[in-house]
């Protein structure tokens, strides 16, 4: 036995009542929420749905009142076993990548702004039609997704394209849901970035650019005002570079005592 | 825009909210369950887990203090447009069906007693081995499920067998949550009847047969004390048939007015 699924499985039903009653739900619309449920399994929109309405509630809820970086939602589209890049070095990605060339660099310490030197930053990123690799067909496996390490005063860069805007499926069960709220689909362009310090709690986390349309209105209400950061754009002859590029720098600060605190 | 799913989705991100804090969820519980809702609804299940683990209790909530049959569980196996057949006619059923001779009987009236004449009774069951027509494989189509109407006195019969006790599958994702509970997963044997008025609310209601040894600890909670009645057996001689019978008889009372009611 799991007592902590029996605990919070009997928790879900004494809320699932009040919920019913609060809105006197009845029958047939317990009848409409299975069957649209159950589209949305089996259109295998679960984890999608989840991660864009109610990770971010779930985030806010486990980490109120707790110092550092904040976090935002993991979201459905991380994969494990990225591939490892140098400090500096370049996100695999494609030889026509689509997209401004975008240097990203990061400063990672602990709460009180010690360095955390050698820390894993897994980044990973849609591409600049707002497509995953692993997810939108025709674009290679590891693409625009990549695993570095911080040098010794925790600093970290990479180079990469920038993102564009996100837009979550329509076409599904999840795409009613958006009509039903009346929603856009949209969510602002950002990287994801986690991070695995060496001793310490694991940060889930992106970075958004400042004077995006979606920022005030991302569909999955992931954006976090202190992850906001600016792109900078440069003359690409500075680098003997035959177009423009762009720069945006963010620090995160990590929390080395166990997560989540409930105060 | 549809505000009620609005209402309902903001109501429910509160309550989910206050699961996490009441439970001290952390980021991997919170993707623990994500992916076990995601393999629940590919293996098309949560109509089952939904109806076996919830309906119960929104149930419960819906019919709080209202008067006539109580209602209990549709689950996740009616089938529309059942074929029709005579008041006190037979099921359809194989040639060769397994299980004892059945008669059921009831008389459904309203509230304060009058017969409800020409009404529509739905009837489905699990056959001997506790399976469903239309979901186990193998099984006639239409077998062990008929529509009937009910006399001028409100009277109805029908022949068919003594179902099975149900287990309900424990291959998949709703048998890990089985385990993780420490749960069986039977249902005591039982008739499903859903009752249509000519005015009036329609019932969905079953009936269970007494000394079934999971009267107590049906898997999905669905028996009601007053649904519970006798199955009286019978010498065969005194139909002219080979074998010996059984019969069961129960009353239905249904509402007039609509439902549900919040008081
Ligand atoms: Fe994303
Ligand atoms: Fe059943």
């Amino acid at each position: 036995m799991n007592q902590k699924v029996v605990d919070v499985y009997n928790g879900m039903v004494v809320k699932f009542k009040e919920l019913i009653r609060e809105h006197e739900l009845d029958h047939n619309d317990y009848h409409a929420l299975v069957n649209w449920l159950d589209e949305l399994g089996k259109a295998g929109e679960i984890p999608l749905f989840m991660d864009v309405f109610f990770e971010t509630h779930a985030l806010q809820e486990m980490y109120k009142n707790v110092e550092g970086t904040e976090p935002t939602i993991l979201g459905p589209f991380y994969l494990e076993n990225a591939k490892e890049i140098p400090n500096k070095g370049a996100m695999p990605m494609r030889e026509d990548e689509k997209g401004d060339v975008f240097f990203f660099s990061g400063t990672v310490t602990d709460v009180e702004g010690n360095p955390l030197a050698n820390t894993k930053v897994d980044i990973w990123q849609a591409d600049a039609n707002g497509e995953y690799s692993g997810f939108a067909e025709g674009i290679p496996a590891d693409n625009l997704r990549a695993v570095l390490f911080t040098d010794e005063n925790g600093k970290f860069e990479v180079q990469t394209i920038v993102p564009g805007d996100y837009s979550i499926p329509t076409g599904g069960p999840t795409g009613k849901f958006l009509n039903w709220i009346d929603s856009h689909p949209f969510r602002p362009a950002h990287l994801h970035l986690l991070f695995k310090p060496q001793n310490g709690d694991n940060l889930i986390s992106q970075v958004f650019f400042e004077g995006n349309q979606y920022l005030d209105n991302d569909v999955a209400n992931g954006v976090r005002g202190t992850l906001i950061t600016k792109l900078e754009k440069h003359d690409g002859a500075e680098k003997g570079l035959a177009m423009d590029y762009y720069t945006a720098h963010l620090d995160f600060k990590l929390r080395l005592q166990d997560q989540p605190v409930y105060s």
